[in-house]
């Protein structure tokens, strides 16, 4: 087809789904040569048959990229190691996913000297941003469609029933089963749960809403110990003591196993209202069983080794980090530059945690480092050591200065008003 | 005795233990007139029996206060409106009631016009910070007896067996049980352990530790829904939906009853490795079941509540505020304007959370509130609303120019290079 | 004409410029029946000339605003007391007249029962952002006409020569002074001046591009002594301690005067680039005499009188702040609860600051309070007073516990390194 | 004498003066062997002389160590690059000299295998606090003897007369010009004043008091402009625009250069109440002429080159540093991990500002970067170039839906009020 040429070629973010089948079908409808793109990031998902459907609908080419081992590596640990939590809660699993795939999708548009890059993601969410900014950041030259945002296109698609409908003149599979009452995201790091029956925040989530984790009631009776190691902030091994096995020490495998280990033990599970970038509130249910524990022992070493000065520094590098990724600045100079702070505060956060994981919850039991200022010997009530009482003395006195100077001040204030 | 006359009187934060019942004895020895303070904040004691003890000791006066509701209602209610975690993990139990005792303490130094006020905290730890700096600011005249700071005391008591032989020979009662190879200090909001077997962080706390809460493998099968109201950023009642019973609305009670369901649940337990004000790190052991259940009931509805922006500044003052707290700030010019800053943010957050509990954990469910930014209509997918999906273009675009020019600036600076 | 009617009645922030006066023009011309509303912001304008033209042109009604008073007491004033400077540099007189304006603008349209505000700021700027943010905030169902952002109005003036020749063609009288290589704002707080020759930073700005202030080199030879009184942080009067003359009380009044004698020495201009919020950096010079001066004094009063510990936390709320407002977010939640903080923090900013002037600069030369925290008994050196020299001992020594540790770590790290 | 050899050796940081000759004294009275330090850190001091009198009084060692190129290359370089200033005024000349002093202290002890360390600071000042955090933290197994915090000197000497008399009693010469009625310090960096008659806060400066710097009202009625040129944040030359000459590139020499000129035309005069750490206020007067210009110069080429996120990074980490280098942990691990970041962020900082000195004022006139993400083709207003004006309106309409939100709420709970 001539109308090919003239609009050019759009690599598109493919879920296999029905919206992204749509928008496939689409795009090619207003004259664009499509290429899909589909990251394996831990989602399950049959992607060859999703290949398969891609093909069908006309894309000119469907590229498979498993990107697992470079998402925990590159995007999933530095998170781990940086601490990252969103609003104090949230460990933020689509914000990592996004940028990873972003790096996927520009990678081939660039390889298929594609100028075009098109999404799926809807027009109040985050993720439109998230990809659009890595998108922009890592080639400033790229053009991005997103079809939720193009008037033809959502005057056309004005609800589910106009998707399956154009679907089904289109030759697109549609999903015989019904479609969930909410919406769902997946990769290695957690699944998350969004609109439908969630966007009344007063209701509880529903049950069986859960995928990746045990409801804690029915999870096993016998909790479970684990040993954590990290070097330099980052998980280095993971050692199961209750139920042996290997050690693992490949990160994918290793985030892989402390998923499965983590979601029998019901591990993970939060529901809260977030702040989303654009300035909505919205209800989020995650799932997040080998990232919480991850966070939950890398939280407490970095707190054994770190002098406290830098523990407060780091955080409030980790909270402005937080908010660079959950806003989709990943690439950005203000994240590139916290990110080397930070690694730089994890120099001496080296050693395991043992944590104890029982129906849904996940404790830590014990720590060690070689590298910690923890001092046994310094901090014992059993002995004096280097240490003089008396400084105390002179320590909270010379902090008592300004308090008494204070009180003095505001007394004779009161003093005056009379 | 004339001594007692030219050396003054001394009020004494007494707990009825070997500790302070020497300190006692040795302060009259030491020629002081000394009355005993006992501060009532929840802990299980004796007053009677310690009051007993002290007089035969030769306590001068004893005052027994009890300060529980004052407690819960200055100290508590405030930290749990504006959130206080220190160093991420540690509710802050022992830091709140400080103050509070030391209130007491100075209210009764003047009462007595007693220019001396004297404690039995050790020289390593936090305590007697948080006790002297609450006084000197309370009272800039006030004078400290710290006996664990003071050579010719420590000389004389070196361990735990010159505080028995003391006692034994002042007829001081000596407890026939042993002594527990940990500390422990127990108020309203929790009961902490330290020291001792504890100060080995590779080593797991011994089993059968814990007071307040139960084993969570041993806590009911059978979750329990509560429902906590705030308004204003405090407490304010409390239901429990799956047992029923009255709904609790006086503070005190309040907490009393989350502690006992709290507990009975297993909930709060915590083991950490802190740093102290003094600049070492120990190692502390927590359970905090009712302020634990509040926590993470208030952080819910908070984000529900506030915008995004204003949440970032009550977070920064959060931790600002939970360091002062730690390090026995809590009555200095700092604080009061952190906590008057802070209930100005609070001004919104009113509404309910439904939390459950169980077997250790506890997760909300669900939450509402007639204050809250959150607006279903339009957060929600199925409505367009006045939202307008191309808006997010230029919003997206316009955030894309700093991080295209970083780019445009960077390769073109590699291009130099080459 | 019927079209009037259709489209609707619009607010147009005049300036009486040629720019604005095609706006109106064009406004009209598209169907809408035009008010235009001229602020006096304390800008040298000839109000009547701008009202009589306006009508010429067709304006159904001219509203001429004096604000002055109100910019001063409820913008400027609160800038003053916050110490509001935007990367520590620009004291944002045309950030904080932006709000004052489009309060004016409300209130007109909303009294005019206008549905619709229109304003001539450009489409890369600050100022649009200040204007519609602003309206937005104060009435979220108004609707803003950006001209500059609309394409049809763009494409038919693509310079300055299309801009004369419609005013030409529709009687628009047009300056006959030709326009400044640069474009400029005024009112009480400063004057700007950007774009055109300014936009190379590698260029020093060209000789007699300031209005308000002499060139230090032609300023008097005599210095001149200023004595500020301020309460609870708010410039309260002003005194000409070298010249004599009344002392000013009134906040324009004294504003005013501080222009005139800052602006005969030569006081307060700047030449910096800046981050604008749509991401972009721009360069900016500023003349900003009376703002300067009121910056400095009230600096070094609150220095003087606050407690260090409010003080971090105030700077970290007025940097804060200074974005917002710069940002066009005066009207937010961020930013009422910021200014309620910072009020809160100037409880005790009351006394006097003297300040010398002379050819450019200002230096604080003295200070008083009755409420400052300074204790001149207790830090001189030749007076022990209450202060007990070795307890910096102990404050040292205990402060020197982390260092050692963190010493004898790294010297542990490096032998076992060998 | 036996009397050595029992107590030890001591490094004395020695300044010729009466007081250090005094103590000198007074620690081989008390049966010390002490070696006499003296660090040329620019000051002006006739070191021979202070050599001869110091063997004169019995001195073991003399040693003097000019440590200026280091003074200016790891001291003063990085304080300039992270834009170093106390309290928004205070450019912390005496805090920056003494870690660099305690250096050459520590080395001369290790190297002459002395177990103490002593100086002359006193009981209520900051300086204390930087030489002995400075000496523990380079070397924990150091002693420092504070004379001035020994009750047995401290009685001995409790005034300048003391000092006299004894001085005269054990040989030690007398100063013939009385003592200034304020104490000085001087190095490469800064002369400041305090104590004395500057205690009063409400009095000026006495004329006459400043050394480096000529009265503005004498200086040359001709300005200088000076090119400085930086790279990576750190000062890399300085060419004299208006007057000619060398263009200088070694540190000191710049410096040494930037000071005399600076001098010259009256530039860094600051008269200030600043909070020590031990919790008082003092009040300073500090002449730093070519610190503050280089100050000036760095903070615009810094605002130039940086992106707007990391700029707001680098400030925050800039602030906290400051209060580190001021309190005395310039030596420390927080120091040590914001000076890393802080060489993070400069990599961009490259280029030149030239400024204008004139009668007391620096002003900046022009800067220049090639890597600077300032880009006049898409900031000017004549050029459209890639930026889409409507962009913009979406990026405000986004900005405004939680500003709408908060007024429709507010509106909501009035009307819900009534």
């Amino acid at each position: 087809m001539e109308m090919n040429v003239s609009k050019g070629t759009v690599v598109l973010a493919y879920s296999g789904g029905l919206d992204t089948s749509c928008i496939l079908a689409w795009l090619i409808e207003q004259g664009y040569n499509v290429i899909t793109y589909m990251a394996n990031i831990g989602q399950e998902e049959d992607f060859e048959a999703a290949k398969k459907k891609a093909l069908t609908i006309g894309a000119s080419k469907v590229v498979i990229d498993d990107v697992r081992a470079q998402f925990v590596k590159d995007f999933i640990w530095p998170a781990v190691s940086a601490g990252l939590i969103y609003e104090s809660r949230y460990l933020l699993g689509t914000s990592l996913a996004r940028p990873c795939i972003s790096q996927g999708l520009v990678h081939v548009a660039q390889q298929e000297k594609a100028q075009l890059i098109s999404h799926g993601a809807t027009g109040k969410g985050n993720d439109q941003i998230r990809f659009e900014l890595s998108c922009y950041a890592l080639w400033p030259q790229v053009k991005v469609l997103a079809p939720w945002r193009i008037e033809s296109f959502t005057k056309r698609f004005q609800g589910r029933q106009d998707l399956i409908q154009y679907a089904e003149s289109h030759g697109i599979p549609v999903p015989v089963t019904p479609k969930k009452p909410w919406s769902m995201d997946a990769n290695l790091m957690h699944i998350s749960y969004e609109s439908g029956v969630l966007e009344d925040p007063a209701k509880p989530a529903p049950d069986g809403i859960f995928h990746l984790t045990a409801d804690p009631q029915h999870a096993p009776e016998k909790p479970c110990k684990l040993q954590i190691n990290f070097e330099h902030g980052m998980p280095l091994s993971l050692k199961n003591l209750t139920e042996g096995g290997p050690v693992e020490t490949d990160p994918l495998q290793m985030l892989t196993t402390l998923n499965q280990i983590g979601g029998r033990h019901g591990v993970g599970r939060t529901d809260i209202v977030e702040n989303r970038f654009i300035g909505l509130k919205s209800r989020g249910v995650y799932e997040t069983p080998g990232g919480t524990i991850l966070h939950v022992a890398h939280t407490d070493l970095e707190t054994f080794c770190l002098d406290r000065e830098v523990l407060r520094l780091k955080t409030f590098l980790r909270d402005k980090m937080a908010d660079y990724v959950y806003n989709g600045f990943w690439f950005s100079p203000e994240c590139e530059f916290v990110r080397e702070s930070i690694a730089l505060s994890q120099r001496y956060v080296t050693g395991w945690v043992q944590v104890e994981l029982y129906k849904g919850s996940v404790r830590v039991l014990a720590r060690n480092s070689p590298t910690t200022l923890y001092n046994q010997n310094l901090v014992s009530m059993d002995q004096h050591g280097d240490f003089q009482p008396n400084d105390a003395t002179g320590f909270i006195n010379t902090h008592a200065i300004r308090l008494r100077e204070f009180q003095r001040f505001k007394t004779q204030l009161e003093e005056e008003a009379v």
